[in-house]
């Protein structure tokens, strides 16, 4: 089959350490065996959200794979577990946990499993200790990253020395909305994430130009969840006023397009019309598949979309393979392991 | 010359009545003479902004629309001026001035001006019955609201009866993003307008479509600034959510693509591929020229934009002309003035 990685999807293990310490608020997972193969995660006492086996079953997803016509797919931990709101020694141990069961897929099914980490960034100096030990130890090519830290948009200066550690060992670092701010929302909980990510995500990726970071580490393989929300359109004005408005131009040494077009930017975005802009402004060598899969709507023909979005198979093949192998710096074909 | 509407222009009035309370922190404005025809604008003692006199002055404007190869501008408040901050007898006070200030200029250059006002949100009465003194007295067609009113985004079904009452009367409302939430910005505090706009517009567009008020007043002719920001990528994933996700479903009557389609997007937004989208997106009809003109970076080539996005001769005289008609409820050519 030709090859087709979808660099968005995401993973919660089948079970949780029990929590040792003493706060019984905290925000710990643990996962109740629900109906017909089904988990219930529940998060402080709470249901955060029902799963189905494809969540940590590698024969289920590889099913799945060949169902959506793919052949590979990047694993990623489930936003909620990236337990930046948690004490620090016990956001380690969770880490370590849902790190250790996706090195454990991708040793299980390496042809089809690419594994994507992830780190305390509440304290940056563990984040890149952590790296290195998802790298060296547990063999995983990526990280997924929020697009904010406790409120803190990932373009803050605070976290460069992060993402430089991430440029110097060749890891790739996927953006991904978190957490966005509810106060201009109208309704039920379930908004946050079907409207309030784009708008988190577009303020997340402009928060590394405004900030610089992006521009001072060109090297850096990073990529933005659901397109990069609304961060084209964002971008066209910040370009604007980059060219026109001498207070804007004087902050950033690089026009934020040319800064903007070194990022990659996912596919999980559902509509042909987005998925035309957003090869019109980065060009299609930036883009990637993506499909959130196994949660709530996720993508279930991306091969679909690239086809209703006129690519011809050049491009296609571009988006389908060879853009996220130069992403996550693998070979086309083989089992991905580090170089 | 040919018909070319300029829906998104701003005004600041060359004077503010003085401030007759005594509360000395109020953000009340007031005009300083600065140099070669410039005015600063001071609010609550600092320099909020300087302006050209082309801020105030209809002949100035006059001059810069054949410049732009246009016609006519709505003329509208500069947002800064909305005064939904402001204890409600001291906002009426500002606000009757401002718009007694936009309808004098109309009445100077009836040919070249169409009038749009501003009313009081912060109080929902006293809104609606400004809207009618705005209408029936100084014969202002639309009203430009904020996205957000003190932080409540303009969804929120408290407004709806004034929505409903500017449908009623068939007054244009015009949907302008203001002091939008700043913890995700890395920068200076232009970031604001340049950066954070277009995810404030987003939130405030999808904020009509989650509470349903937009729904429920189909005849309500509406317009949003700068493209709606992101709302085009953040719309996309609500209606494959609707499509695929019975909960979001349920939340809403209507496809909120749908009903998205019925309002109307400015195409201040500066790139051609961002166009492009609006108008795959919401059709050619739905879009209106824009500029932002006479602030900061404003667009001073509208028809190029038109060229460059590729709309035929059809296409960008009902963008130049026939859109805003519609959505102003005006004759092509003639006065404007209330029929």
């Amino acid at each position: 089959m030709t090859c087709g990685i979808d660099v968005h999807t995401h993973v919660a293990p089948e079970n949780f350490p029990a929590y040792r310490g003493s706060d019984s608020s905290i925000a710990w997972p643990s996962m109740e065996q629900g109906q017909c193969g089904h988990g219930n995660i529940i998060i402080a006492g709470k249901l955060f959200r029902t799963v189905r086996d494809a969540a940590w079953s590698a024969p289920r997803r590889i099913a799945d794979i060949a169902q959506m016509e793919l052949t590979r797919q990047v694993i990623s931990p489930m936003p909620e577990l990236l337990s930046y709101w948690l004490p620090l020694p016990d956001a380690v141990v969770l880490l370590r946990h849902v790190n250790a069961a996706i090195a454990a897929m991708v040793e299980e099914a390496p042809a089809h499993f690419v594994g994507m980490g992830a780190v305390p960034l509440q304290d940056v100096d563990t984040a890149i200790a952590e790296l290195r030990y998802n790298k060296e130890v547990l063999g995983l090519r990526a990280v997924e990253v929020g697009s904010n830290v406790n409120g803190a948009p990932i373009g803050d200066p605070r976290f460069e020395p992060f993402l430089a550690a991430a440029e110097a060992m060749g890891v790739a670092v996927f953006v991904h909305a978190l957490r966005a701010a509810k106060d201009r929302l109208c309704g039920p909980p379930l908004l946050e994430q079907i409207v309030a990510f784009p708008s988190e995500s577009a303020l997340a990726a402009a928060s590394l130009i405004t900030s610089g970071v992006l521009a001072r580490h060109p090297r850096l393989r990073i990529a933005f969840s659901h397109g990069g929300g609304g961060f084209g359109v964002t971008l066209a004005r910040m370009e604007h006023f980059w060219t026109e408005f001498p207070r804007f131009t004087e902050l950033l040494a690089e026009s934020p397009l040319a800064t903007a077009r070194r990022a990659y930017y996912d596919l999980t975005v559902f509509d042909p019309v987005v998925v035309r802009a957003l090869a019109d402004q980065f060009g299609v060598d930036q883009l990637l598949l993506g499909s959130d899969y196994p949660f709530g709507a996720y993508e279930k023909k991306p091969l679909e979309l690239l086809r209703r979005a006129g690519f011809d198979e050049a491009q296609a093949e571009a988006v389908r393979c060879h853009n996220a192998c130069r992403y996550l710096d693998i070979a086309p074909t083989g089992d991905g392991s580090l170089s």
